[in-house]
């Protein structure tokens, strides 16, 4: 049935094969051949193989790549684990001591950022830059006559990523050109 | 390539197939032929077709691997940004009024808990139920003559996940049988 599809997808005129399952084989046993019979036969043998093996691959495709998503899925959420096993030493200093907790928390928060800049999606905070609609969502323009038009004044909510792997744009105030 | 060693692995004598790809194609544009040549043609032509598809689903398999482990990395690094995004929160509302930020990192290690459940890996912190070593990892014996032996009497660091998919186990004390 995959075949079919792909065949069908690549407009290719393999119907046939996808039938190959199902078809008995012409030959059966060693029987005294010609040589166009033998060549006949190795061919057949040929493409059957292909087509199972092509039904091999297609199987295991599908289990491997559910497997690396699984996998890929457990390791971004293990590396979170110790954010959340420090906000709870957090908490549970607070109660001794409710002055530290937000010293801990300023240092959870920056084992976050550094976390997510190692999985490939560093923090964009950057103010004073030109706006750029791939990184930046403008939620609001700010006259300011001591900047140039079009520059990030402030972040309202930093982005996370790279032009490649966005997680999200920074949130930012732009300064507007002076009418 | 990729066929030799794909053949290599099941013990198949298909090195043959492996050099398809350098034959010259043994019919060169339409002559009369018979019915055995035709049918030669046509396997030949379908076998060359099924180990062209083989090559592509293969080369498209490692694109696709690439592109849903990318997604899903992206997919759970997002899903963070707001447990990050309520620390700042906290800690800015902190400046204003510092009784305020125990209560917020409370519901944010809660909000980091739910997260983690929703990508199916729960929070495992019971106490009082059979030791399990696929869920418990042991770092204290405790003598407790009022509980049954082997059982859990306090959860030291909680453990994530499932029977089949475990971030971590739940670090715990344990009561030992009375000597």
């Amino acid at each position: 049935m995959a075949t079919t599809e792909r065949a069908a997808e690549q407009g290719e005129p393999s119907a046939e094969v996808a039938g190959a399952g199902t078809d008995s084989r012409p030959r059966e046993g060693p029987a005294p051949a010609t040589g166009v019979e033998e060549k006949l036969a190795e061919l057949e043998d040929r493409w059957r193989r292909a087509v199972a093996d092509l039904d091999n691959v297609r199987k295991r495709q599908a289990t491997e790549l559910r497997r690396e998503v699984e996998a890929e899925r457990a390791k971004v959420a293990a590396a979170w684990l110790p954010v959340l096993d420090n906000l709870e030493l957090a908490l549970a200093h607070a109660e001794a001591d409710p002055s530290a907790i937000v010293q801990g928390v300023r240092a959870i928060r920056e084992q976050a950022v550094r976390l997510l800049a190692g999985l490939g999606y560093p923090r964009d905070d950057e103010t004073g830059v030109r706006f750029d609609p791939n990184r930046h969502e403008v939620v609001a323009a700010v006259e300011d006559p001591a900047t140039e038009p079009n520059t990030v004044t402030h972040v309202v909510r930093p982005g996370y990523g790279t032009d490649r792997h966005r997680l999200r744009p920074a949130a930012v105030a732009v300064s507007k050109s002076q009418g």
